[in-house]
């Protein structure tokens, strides 16, 4: 496949224009910009932006996001204005584009807080601990088992105070079992890619049922093919273990090491 | 002075009970709620949780914070209302209890995105990236080189990016030169602690232009005495430094490892 040329500027001239990858903070947007287009026909148009190649980085996109990370978006519709951080897209998007609350709660609601909580949770938390956990993980070039057994002992933590949240219930936010909506889309590229980090899903079956409620909705699938998919989910990593001796081997050997950093360093798994 | 027992549940009866501690996630809120009072007559309450005694880990605290962390809000007006994570603390407290928007924005003005934009930055950037700048460089016990100038890397790269935005703005959000808000209430604490994190702010004079106009309100004086001053701001560290032979020498063998550290792995301060 010939390599396509990176992006050097907006393209559409109305609706939403999502300039993306596929990252867990990338799949954010996607999958609420598909579940707006299914709900009432809202439509958007996006562009990969290759984050290896720094195209975030280029003066064109840091004039929409100043931070220079993916995901941003422009509101053609609303005069180009433009919104970085995936906490306050899917805040815009659903204050603007969801005024049935299909996905979201109204704004003098208390649940609208109870949802804002939640995000900002995740976006404090679950999104760079595991970011870290990842980096140690998986890509630094030096094996650092301090900083490998912190962050991912913090992301099982946090998958700990997510599990009890999920007691009982369908969805993260709402009266009685839950409603779908926003916190849900904010969290779950995330979790879903917990087997990709290193932490054990299985020891979090509440989790485990609700990743399978929110992926079972086709916007889901959708947004998850947007730009393109990366293989990274829990179904994934499962299926190539069983797979794959080479990445079992692997597999095995990395979880070697994060049990002696735990054993040698002891953060403790401890909820919450 | 005899130490104080911790608290072990709440005590208010009416108006906020503010459960905190005097970090930059904890100051956040008790600037904002010293600038209601200043303005609206807002009452609060607060209690101390001392983090190194790991009280808000106990279950009365979690019942209100299921992630076990400071700041928390009970709003004792609202049928015991609780909210967490500071970034949604400032959203609830001014949605009900700034009607004349001093601090924020109207929820159907583009501001009002803008504002919970740059909170999120702060939120999922500066917090938790200079968070783990202070682990590595001040409180871990092993000396990493290369998390050391990954996360003070970081921190500086964000600074960058702040400092870029306050060119020309006296404030982070708002029309022209800016309105006083949120937006900055919830990234002080962090940015006037720089120095204690190793970052020197000096490269930054749009930041600290900024700070002093922020550090120039009684309300934001009587919010860092909350629940009482540490002397972690750039001015206690840089008078320290000044009058303590014993810290400056500290200082210097840090910055020396620091710069060791940079020079060998190259996270390299690129803004934005």
């Amino acid at each position: 496949m010939a390599e396509q040329p990176e992006p050097t500027g907006l393209i559409a001239k109305s609706g939403i224009e999502l300039l993306t990858f596929g990252t867990p903070n990338g799949l954010k947007i996607s999958i609420l910009l598909e579940e707006l287009k299914e709900a009432y026909g809202k439509d958007y148009t996006y562009q990969s932006i290759n984050i290896m190649k720094n195209t975030q980085k280029q003066p064109w996109f840091t004039a929409i996001n100043p931070n220079g990370r993916i995901p941003a978006i422009v509101d053609h519709d609303r005069g180009g204005f433009a919104v970085f951080e995936g906490l306050a897209i899917l805040g815009y998007l659903t204050r603007h584009y969801d005024p049935e609350h299909k996905f979201s709660f109204p704004v003098d609601s208390d649940d609208y807080s109870v949802c804002e909580q939640w995000m900002a949770w995740q976006h404090g938390g679950v999104g760079p601990m595991q970011g870290q956990a990842n980096h140690f993980f998986r890509f630094a070039k030096e094996k650092i088992p301090y900083a490998v057994q912190r962050y991912i002992g913090e992301t099982e933590r946090l998958y700990g105070v997510l599990d009890k949240r999920l007691e009982g219930r369908d969805f993260v936010v709402g009266a009685g079992k839950g409603k779908y909506s926003i916190a849900d889309i904010n969290l779950l590229g995330w979790v879903n890619a917990a087997s990709f980090t290193g932490v054990d899903i299985t020891a979090f079956p509440n989790i485990e049922k609700w990743i399978d409620r929110c992926m079972a909705r086709p916007a889901v699938q959708k947004g998850y093919a947007v730009p393109s998919y990366m293989p990274i989910t829990n179904a994934d990593i499962k299926k190539k273990l069983e797979q794959d001796p080479e990445a079992r081997k692997q597999h095995e050997e990395s979880q070697k090491f994060l049990q002696e950093a735990k054993e040698k360093y002891g953060y403790k798994y401890s909820s919450p």
